[in-house]
């Protein structure tokens, strides 16, 4: 792959750069009835849990339940064009739809108009080659931000498990309502809600301790097993059908103890442009006016690109890049659909044994076919259920033990993380935006302030421990002043240089400096250990009294 | 000093305690009268510097020219306390002046209010140990910014040169405004400035071309050598004080060719605490719009820091820290003072051989003299005049051979040079943001993407030229599929650490995963030449499958 993006430029017109560009032509020519049968069965498994999630994530948006099938299926359709891992499926994610919910306010409206302009700043960045700044969200960062959203979503929904209306959507005052408000739950949609949870985390652990099928066994206990394997991967479309019928019986038999989804319009919306301006009673909101209120615009694109990665780097997963976007042609396609997101529906996917991206266009179908035949039945759907499918998926995001292992590994990263974490209860972009900025302070400190190793070596020895780039001149004049020059007599010095790879004219200058006054107080400044562009530099800056030795003991004598 | 620094906490009531935040105390036990005759030489000589440059700044800044002198007695006294270095002497300078001009609109109640918040954020920057990120500006932005402002400023006094009145401040609009109107040119100004441009020049050559006054010289050669020099150094005072005499022979004999400063108030403002509301002919400005309008509370403060840096460090001083403002208890109180600047005055200041910071005293005593006295004078002074002590005292800022050396030195530094440079003639504090933005990219980008070195060892041997922070990992994933995972058969890799310092918790992970992929492939990765405590982390880590040898021939075996 890499030699072949080296080569690029020789063929670019090829047929292999037509593949690159659309990698639905690497596997359709091969394409068999064999893996037909699998993608089908592994398309219909993902749809049945995509389907109920995309109700649940609208919920978490605070856009009518429509909006989020409406964003499930064109990822899929759109990524078997242009995809190239099998097991990607692409649709809406609880975080993004959380990031949504703070931006778009409850209008459909603005939440188009934002996920357009996303995806333009996404292409933006994506042609500008700005993708190897995403490199700077760390670990601890990613960490802090999902453990966060995990406990916001999850705490978000227990209003609609404990079925309270008109709870403030900030998590603080969320919390004090809720609590508060305890006294009004209602029974029907709390016995409802826990129900579905007992049973949602109850098959999931099955499917965790599932012995794989051997071959050898008995067809029964094989077909048994199965039975048991698609309930725990289709528990989602199970619970919600679940509750859905208990529902619709209590409606039929007169009495409603549950709060219900409500009428979900059927089939497509029109296809059309965003909504740039939008008619409201008595006057049009103008585009300008729009995009000021979606003050999203400036943290949702990096919040989407940001969580793919965050998503991939959790699942650990090789080509992340491939799925946010890379400095690369490649970027122009993958910043399209990147932002979408994959988490339980890829590890479907994958488990499934999906063999091509051609089981998105199944799922896709699946969920268009809903779309067009089940939103009638919608209306029976409890938000309890729908809230305890969303806990479900959530949840497993919290990681308790990052805390520990950060204390153990390497405790100066629990800054970040615990900035990230605790902002994120404020807002989720602030809590991103303040850890990056704090990993790059400790960062740029790190660069700023290198350990330099001293020691006896006749003359005093120093050793930058590693780079010298310009922020570290006024360090390492520091460390020369106070053990060199600062010292009566004073001393003189070799620098050693072995683990300096580059050096940039400021610091040339700082050394020029530190020569003059080494020279003025009578003592010697040697070099040693230079590597050959490192020297170079030097040789072209005319120091004065500039000498190098290839070794320390050289410098030594 | 170091050594006392490490030291401070056991003592810090002490009177050295006491001496460190007030260093007056150090020299005036043992003041003696030999050093306050130099000490009263040098503060004249000095004064005579700083009061026709003070009456130019003020209209550099587009304030009454008696603002010049308010501004350049306080510093005198204050660091007389505070300061530690014998030869700095405080007051506005050229620049700051300049960023003045920007926000001050030729209010001086804006331009106290101004400088009044921004001690206050110096004041909290230092408070904050910040000073760390002055470190972040490269030399190529500072002398980008000081050549740039050299230019503005001098053009900017063209128009005074010759005589034309109303053009914008704006650079470009300056440039075009003062070449379309070069005809109504005052003949009278013009000349005047010229005359006084040509002593200035004439006279600082001579001074530069000066030599050593040698004791064994005859009486009559040393004395006109001492008028020589005493002519060079109070220039600036001879030029204005001539230029003022003949504009007042014109004055007396009814003609006046020339434009002249005007009316001047006598004696010292009250002393008051910094306007927060100002009243207007019919309405009061309150303090929420006064701060608004002085955009500059986000660009003074840093530039004034950053100006003194620039200067301290373009005049090569070791100690540049302790103008500035350093982490340390010395930065209260030197973040009080360290903005106002320094240049020729110190230039001066040490050539008269001053001995104590007691000679500021005079100076500040020699400009309240004049406030007090030379007002009524002051109003004949030509603009011409001042104008021409402007340009010579910034003209030597330019520095045309920066961009030949970086070009041999190190190219891409000139990157942001060039950025600094053209857009401080836009705006000039945007000019210094974006280069350091520029250089911080950079900067990052070379910490993003470390050079590894590939060779062949038996297995292949990939050595990171620098450290590896957590921006590298993708980076390093990235050369490892390339060079080892990817071709066909998949390659054992050896790792060595030399040049890595220290590791954060992203790169561990990124380790961990890669350990994985490895060991998905059936090959290995191996660990050499870590330092004590990267190993540590390493372990600590528990990374599974995780080998280390000491250096990379036993690890090859």
């Amino acid at each position: 792959m890499a030699e072949r993006d080296r080569e690029a430029p020789a063929r670019c017109c090829s047929y292999h750069t037509v593949q690159r560009w659309f990698p639905v032509l690497r596997w359709l020519p091969q394409y068999s009835l064999g893996w037909l049968q699998l993608d089908l069965l592994a398309g219909v498994t993902v749809g049945l849990t995509v389907v109920p999630q995309a109700l649940a994530y609208a919920e978490v948006a605070g856009l009518p339940v429509q909006y989020g099938l409406y964003s499930s299926f064109m990822g899929c359709f759109v990524y078997c064009l242009l995809g190239t891992s099998k097991d990607v499926t692409l649709g809406p994610t609880a975080i993004m739809s959380l990031l949504v919910s703070s931006y778009a306010f409850h209008d459909p409206a603005y939440a188009i108009l934002l996920t357009f302009l996303s995806g333009c700043i996404q292409l933006a960045m994506g042609l500008l080659h700005l993708g190897f700044l995403l490199d700077f969200v760390s670990c601890p960062v990613i960490k802090g931000f999902t453990s966060a959203a995990s406990v916001t979503i999850s705490f978000n929904q227990v209003k609609n498990i404990l079925g309270l209306h008109n709870i403030p959507r900030q998590f603080f005052l969320q919390v004090y309502h809720t609590f508060q408000r305890i006294g009004e739950t209602r029974a029907g949609d709390a016995l409802l809600g826990l129900v579905c949870l007992a049973v949602l985390v109850g098959l999931r652990a099955m499917k965790g301790h599932f012995p794989r099928i051997h071959r050898v066994e008995l067809l029964s206990i094989r077909i048994s097993r199965l039975i048991v394997w698609a309930t725990a991967t289709a528990r989602n479309a199970l619970v919600v059908l679940f509750a859905g019928l208990v529902a619709y019986s209590f409606q039929v038999m007169g009495s409603q103890p549950f709060t219900l989804t409500g009428e979900t319009p059927r089939g497509l919306p029109p296809f059309q442009l965003p909504p740039f301006s939008k008619a409201e009673a008595n006057s049009t909101v103008p585009f300008s006016e729009m995009v000021q209120v979606s003050a999203g615009l400036a943290v949702v694109p990096l919040m989407g690109l940001l969580e793919t990665v965050a998503i991939a780097k959790a699942f650990g997963m090789g080509s992340w890049k491939e799925l946010a976007f890379v400095p690369s042609a490649r970027s122009l396609r993958t910043a399209c659909n990147g932002a979408f997101g994959l988490c339980s529906r890829t590890a479907v996917n994958a488990q499934t044994g999906v063999c091509t991206p051609a089981g998105g266009l199944i799922t896709g179908t699946l969920v268009l076919l809903s779309l067009a035949y089940l939103t009638s039945l919608f209306y029976y759907i409890p938000k309890a259920a729908l809230a305890a499918v969303i806990i479900c998926a959530v949840a497993p995001m919290f990681d308790a033990r990052i805390f520990r292992t950060l204390w153990r590994v390497k405790r100066l990263d629990l800054v970040p993380l615990c900035v990230t974490f605790l902002l994120c209860f404020w807002e989720v972009q602030y809590g991103i935006v303040a850890g990056i900025l704090v990993s790059g302070v400790l960062l740029l400190y790190t660069i700023a302030r290198p350990r330099i190793k001293l020691s006896e070596h006749g003359v005093l020895l120093m050793q930058p421990a590693s780079g010298l780039h310009f922020p570290a001149v006024e360090s390492l004049r520091d460390a020369m002043h106070r053990w060199a020059l600062a010292v009566s007599p004073p001393r003189c010095v070799i620098l050693d240089c072995t683990h300096v790879s580059s050096l940039d004219y400021t610091v040339v200058m700082g050394l020029a400096d530190l020569l003059q006054e080494f020279q003025k107080r009578g003592v010697t400044l040697t070099f040693s250990g230079l590597q050959g562009h490192v020297l170079q530099v030097l040789l072209s800056a005319d120091l004065e009294g500039f000498q190098h030795f290839p070794s320390v003991e050289e410098a030594g004598k």
